[in-house]
């Protein structure tokens, strides 16, 4: 029996939760998956009823868990608590992936065909879609580096890394390409300026050494984000340092046109990862009906696939969300026209089940 | 009499300073400028020739001038120079800002109306233009902190933020907001995760209060890299450190399709300053015709427009690149179709002179 850790937190977060969980539930029994499924609080809403975003009980659970299925933390309210350790996101988010050893953060951003028009891009550029890997480190850089204060008039903070840090997220980069058709990385830095920059270079040209089959090529960060703009079907697998991965991760997911529909896996040594959908906790319209479950029901594919090896039922998840989508339904997200049909997050939860 | 340092560079550099030069000394005399220029060589031309790629010539040159009209640095060959200190960007560009004091990097992205269709967004997102303005920190953050170095196996670079570096660039940028019609200022940031970032925020609410006609808001770099690609036409003026304003600035130079159209100034107290194209030294193109002087065309008229207060100076030579754009003539960068009749780099310059 797998333990699965639910943390739905906060604004839309307990609504696409629930849909995943039910595509979880529908799915797993065919596929001979036994899963015990137990909630915990995290984020603002651990906040509001312990006075820590992440407490005890809820990191104790999930270091006995096997995986862990994540809604979304954070949201206005929370924006103001005096102490910024205490916020969702330095108090919860991160803690989880630093204690849980979460490096690497896998965001795959694809467009899909039935949802080209939802692209922001001229239709020229992206005829026939595109499927970018971005590969982001998640445990280290100027996040998590020490010193890292303000004090009085003066702020500072570290930028640090090690080569073992990075050769282990280029490995998980390489390998993910040579189950690619196109079997090429770029590894994005800012070599021409930064240290760590050219630490992490020389470590890529080294892992890549042992992956002859796949194509490494070495790219600025502001070249990247160029490109990405310009031509993002030239890219298949992208990887980069935790800040670097934050904003090329969110360009390329904007460049979908579809964020709603974009899941993401956080993964450590072994089969333990953390699952969530690559969007925020959207406070503005939780308890509406409109948020898109669709993130977060293929972060439950990631999740059998990943932590569960259960390949078979990962992929009949996605094959139901394109049944889903080809059919015509749309969230708000991503409709195409203001006369598009809409149907709601419980409706888009329950199509999904009916297509499996 | 204004002392004017051309400092070529490298790649198409001499190239397209040649046209700037050609448009400078055609507007200066109408508008009673007496400028004096004065060559002296930088980056890995520098580098050849003298053994160090910011000779202290150059450095003694510059220090005794009123402006510096820059080409463009570095290059493939120049990249393998060992010590990472003695290549273009990190011996010359970085000391050239940091010795100068230029803490303010203007750089505006326009989508011309001419240009519309290179613009590499949907139509309907675009439809009558955008003119964003970054205003990028530029002396310090990641690019200079202290310590800064890769020994053995590890490696770091140092963010620094004081709120008297993040107060002046604040002020550079409501300035610029005020003179502006919509008068909004975005400040980017990354306050959920950096404390240079919560220093950042806190000063630029500050700073806002002394400029009542200007709105302020706060925005996470994540979702302005979002943002930029989603509603381009939101933004007015972009403010944020430097190494934010490096990735957005490209960006939403990309974003117009004609980065071989954007100028930048740096600034520093005073009316000193170094301009120079947004883009690089192209050294694929170099020597070919094949490159856009008009960013550094666009350059000459901020240098009129900031260095010498000859604002009727600057005018005249944006007029005159509208008008020359307006007549359909395109370098290949911004060719709308193969069918494009393309204009070499000297008929571009030769072209807007005619159209002064
Ligand atoms: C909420 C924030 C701390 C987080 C990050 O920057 O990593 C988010 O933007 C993300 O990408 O998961
Ligand atoms: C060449 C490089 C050091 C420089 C920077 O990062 O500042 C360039 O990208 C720029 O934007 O002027």
């Amino acid at each position: 029996m797998a333990k699965i850790a639910v943390l739905a937190g906060d604004g839309i977060g307990p609504e696409i939760i629930a849909e995943g969980l039910k595509v979880l539930k529908a799915v797993a029994p065919q596929h001979g998956q036994d899963l015990e499924f137990t909630e915990a609080l995290v984020g603002g809403a651990a906040y509001d009823a312990t006075g820590h975003p992440l407490p005890p009980e809820t990191l104790e659970l999930v270091q006995n868990s096997d995986a862990i299925f994540f809604g979304a933390v954070g949201g206005p309210k929370y924006d103001v608590i005096p102490d910024p350790n205490m916020r969702p996101e330095r108090g919860a988010l991160l803690p989880l992936r630093k204690k849980l050893g979460l490096y690497a953060n896998l965001r795959p951003c694809i467009l899909y065909s039935a949802l080209s028009s939802a692209c922001p891009l001229r239709a020229d550029l992206v005829e026939g879609g595109f499927d970018i890997l971005v590969v982001r480190e998640l445990t280290g850089g100027l996040y998590f580096g020490q010193p890292k204060s303000w004090e009085g008039d003066n702020a500072i903070d570290t930028c640090l890394y090690s080569r073992e840090e990075i050769t282990r997220i280029l490995h998980v980069a390489f390998k993910a390409a040579q189950k690619r058709p196109n079997k090429r990385v770029v590894s994005v830095d800012k070599a021409n300026v930064l240290e760590t920059s050219r630490l992490w270079r020389d470590t890529a040209t080294k892992v890549a050494a042992e992956y002859p089959d796949v194509e490494l090529s070495h790219q600025l960060v502001d070249a990247t984000a160029m490109d990405l703009v310009r031509r993002p079907q030239s890219f298949d697998v992208i990887v980069t340092e935790n800040l670097f991965g934050d904003i090329l991760s969110d360009e390329a997911a904007q460049l979908t046109g579809s964020l709603g529909m974009l899941p993401s896996a956080s993964l450590g040594q072994g089969t333990f990862g953390l699952y969530e959908p690559s969007h925020g906790s959207a406070p503005d319209i939780a308890g509406t009906g409109k948020a898109n479950p669709l993130a977060t029901i293929l972060s439950a594919a990631l999740l059998l696939r990943y932590s569960l090896g259960a390949e078979a039922a990962a992929l009949q998840i996605e094959k139901a969300v394109e049944i889903v989508l080809n059919a015509g339904h749309r969230t708000g997200d991503i409709a195409e026209t203001p006369d598009t049909k809409i149907v709601t997050c419980t409706e888009m939860g329950d199509l999904v089940v009916a297509a499996l």
